[in-house]
């Protein structure tokens, strides 16, 4: 049985999230009905990060199985064909070995978080960016942001939702960037805990209004306390870019 | 009675275009409702550029008299706040001279003109570019571009509904650049006829496909007939930029 790993972009906007839910639309259960009507095949796509709802993917990872050895382009195109009108995307599909997990074998997951920071309201960007109206010191964060790099107990950055066994992870960058009025922000992990980008950026968002000193941001994590967490960051702004195996 | 100058952000997506029309959501019919809930004055802005319904402006210029002596900024968060939740953002507002008209006044009007060329369909890009599905030559466009850089009769790429007086403009800049699947074109000229940029637009995606040489594009300007156009750009990869004054 010929196992496949589909590269995804999609609009977060209409959709519950990544994960399945009965009678609301996910975007792994609308790409199971893709792959359903193209193969006739029952196939559940197993994603390498479950985003939320609002959150958008440039190059979210998913692994399928099928029972007939279809010609990868195929596979992409017919996918394709199916979504529509929905705002999913197959960017690639290739065959890969049936060891391949797109949420156990990735070695690094990469995402950006995009704030526009200016007075007037979002038009184009809506949607697609946190509107922050109040000017932000990109380098205040970037210099907190350096604090979080490293291995640590991130209870503090973790939805009291989340299901991972631990609240260990290693940060391995965090980088902050002013490009005009968008504010980048860009972390990459093997892993993250639920909420852990939305939570430090809504905490980095301080920061650069100056509320907190890079100290502050160091303390609410060694407090290891959901509750010291400054309010997260809404889902529009996050985008899973890339994920590496 | 003070005029002033309003910078506007608009998606194009919910619009008939920036003209007002009776009974359809027009983006100057919305913004003179916005005046009005705000001032309690009639006022119709007159805008840089007729922007067609699903064209996109990043910074539309538009000019509008009112009775009372408001602070600029007092107008834009006022206009702003009464917009909700279209998507149309007042970026800037300042006093200007009553001899300041926002079409008659403009020396300049720069457009870009967004492509993805890739094979796989647009998700986030969706109503915000022109997904074209074959690889375009960009170097090729560009060096096409440059035989209708100056002063020409453009009736080949005018609408046959333009209402200028004259098929005669001077086009100051038409650059294509490609970056990654993404394709710009940016013109600028001191003013444009109706549909003028989707329809070279239109004609360089036939010399990036190989399709047309540089020679058919000159040739297809020399002929003055709407009919050697080719087919014309649609709406929503085009960017009203910013207008020179």
């Amino acid at each position: 049985m010929p196992r496949y790993k589909l590269t995804l972009e999609y609009d977060g906007t209409p959709f519950v999230g990544w994960q399945r839910q009965d009678g609301q639309m996910s975007v792994q259960g609308r790409l199971a009905q893709a792959i359903k009507d193209f193969s006739g095949e029952d196939a559940m796509p197993g994603g390498a990060g479950r985003t939320d709802a609002g959150v958008h993917a440039i190059g979210q990872v998913a692994h399928v199985d099928l029972e007939r050895d279809w010609a990868p382009a195929k596979i992409r195109d017919a996918i394709n064909a199916q979504l529509r009108p929905e705002p999913i995307s197959v960017l690639d599909c290739e065959q890969v070995p049936d060891g391949f997990d797109a949420r156990f074998s990735a070695k690094a997951r990469h995402y950006l978080y995009r704030v526009v920071d200016r007075r007037s309201p979002l038009a184009l960007e809506r949607g697609r960016a946190w509107g922050v109206f109040k000017p932000l010191n990109a380098k205040a964060m970037h210099d907190a942001a350096q604090g979080l790099i490293g291995h640590h107990d991130f209870t503090t950055f973790r939805s009291t939702e989340c299901q991972a066994a631990s609240p260990e992870k290693t940060l391995d960058r965090l980088e902050v960037s002013r490009h005009g009025e968008i504010v980048r922000i860009e972390a990459s992990a093997r892993s993250f805990l639920h909420n852990q980008v939305r939570s430090m950026v809504g905490s980095l968002k301080l920061v650069g209004e100056g509320r907190w000193t890079s100290g502050d941001l160091k303390k609410a994590l060694e407090t290891k306390d959901r509750a010291a967490c400054g309010p997260v960051a809404p889902p529009q702004g996050l985008y899973l870019v890339k994920v590496d195996y």
